[in-house]
């Protein structure tokens, strides 16, 4: 299931695609319809019953195509403004750093870290496919892309076993970890230079885990202006999801809607020779395989 | 103003110190009781209107002080159970690193940053005064106190000039940035080392900002079971109070409920000679002039 927060008549809602149309169930309107009581507000609210929730959206679906009303449960993706998935993570989103040896050696300096490294990007930074982004000249001339597969922690917990870290998994998204690299360095902890507004977007929606069997196969690409800038593939992660998960569930505990970006391939404009950063008119695309393409406009 | 959450009869509530009493007034039961509208759920919601919020509270436990009912709107210390005053920052916390030159010089390295160092603490850290807290001897033997001013922001914003930096704070508290000095060392990134579960203790109450004019002249101590620990001023911080929020909000949007820790002084137990960590059945009480004093226990 392919499921995306959207706005609809000055109303945050959410759904999933319907079927071979470009098109979106407003799931809530269904609910109601029908008479389920205290159906979830929002998609990380849901996410808490994991595929009961996924199961439940189904099931309502089911339900619309069969109604006398199907019509006005589904509104067209032209009628809608896209929102990301998650617009509002309950804490920071949560980054694993040089997860790919390439990026890691591309990136210089000391490689990939010997143990998991972890920063984060607050929710002011979460941002929609197709939003327009500032380049943010006024602090930065170095901002730079890095695509990314998501994870969307369904359940949580603390000190999640490997074994059954994948049960705590939602789905997936595709994220860009935009960076301001001159900040990034100066300010020597990442925040900062990885948090401006805008710096993640998300989208443009979530797949079901049902939907990625393995998410160690996907191939990731990642596009400026049509320019192939990273061809890699999720295969290539140094720490995989399941080690992410158990490991940072050591520290922190997880949450329902918290999302974790598993790190970027090699391929970043800082590696460039020369360098090569994002300026006003370029349109970013990052594509991972069995989830879609994330596209935004930076000005 | 002295402003509380606390939890009564399994609720969440908030509200002032009642004047020369242990107790506390539950100032939402009051606005019900006078007929006003649409008053804020909790601190973090009334913050967004600044010193009105202030003023709203003052009015309506005068209003309660003439009331028939006036004893059956407050509860002595006793009654309640403290929480965090901000329980659930909207935002990570954000902490200023290394923000004391003493301290700076006693972590070694390359001492002060040149430039603001902001890192973050999730709200799953967050934990109240009294609060028991474990020193997670599952995954650190190196867990460190670091007695911080707090300043709780208000109307937040971005692009703050400093000369209006004062006019988005709303009041002050007390944290404990709880630090396992391993991890923070071995991460490279401080985030995992800065947010093992109740390693952010926040409070007794916050204190508006009419109470305190300067916060830049305010002793700070850290005791270790009464042995003197850290004993600074906050006269001493690198960069001053507005300087943070205005370089801060050049970065990030600050939001009505963020907290910024404004780092620690000298005195910490990784500083001491051999170092000095915390271990179950310590307690660690920070206190910071004109505001009082937060106190936890190891366990």
């Amino acid at each position: 299931m392919k499921l995306l927060s959207f706005k609809y008549d000055g109303k945050t809602l959410f759904g999933p695609k319907v079927k071979k149309e470009e098109a979106v169930w407003d799931v809530q309107k269904i609910a109601e319809a029908v008479g389920v009581q205290n159906f979830p507000e929002s998609i990380a609210e849901g996410v808490a019953s994991g595929m009961d929730f996924v199961e439940q959206i189904r099931n309502l679906c089911e339900q619309a195509r069969v109604h006398e009303d199907m019509n006005a449960f589904k509104y067209s993706y032209e009628a809608i403004e896209w929102l990301s998935p998650i617009p509002r993570t309950p804490k920071n989103v949560l980054c694993v750093g040089k997860n790919y040896a390439d990026h890691a050696s591309e990136m210089g300096g000391e490689g990939a870290p010997e143990k998991m490294m972890i920063f984060t990007k607050a929710h002011t930074a979460i941002a929609a496919d197709e939003q327009k982004l500032s380049v943010h000249e006024n602090v930065t001339n170095q901002l730079d892309y890095e695509g990314e597969l998501a994870v969307v922690i369904g359940k949580g917990g603390r000190n999640i076993p490997k074994q059954l870290a994948y049960d705590t998994v939602f789905g997936y998204t595709i994220a860009n970890d935009l960076t301001a690299r001159d900040l990034q360095a100066e300010r020597k902890q990442f925040f900062l230079g990885k948090t401006l507004d805008g710096s993640c977007p998300l989208g443009p929606y979530i797949v079901t885990k049902d939907e990625i069997p393995n998410p160690h196969n996907l191939s990731i690409v990642t596009k400026v202006n049509d320019d192939v800038r990273q061809n890699g593939n999720t295969g290539s992660m140094i720490i995989p999801i399941d080690e992410i998960i158990s490991e940072l569930s050591k520290f922190v505990t997880l949450e329902p809607g918290d999302v974790i970006l598993t790190g970027t391939p090699a391929g970043v404009g800082k590696a460039m020779d020369p360098p090569s950063y994002l300026k006003a008119g370029d349109t970013v695309k990052v594509s991972v395989e069995g989830i879609g393409t994330l596209v935004n406009y930076f000005e």
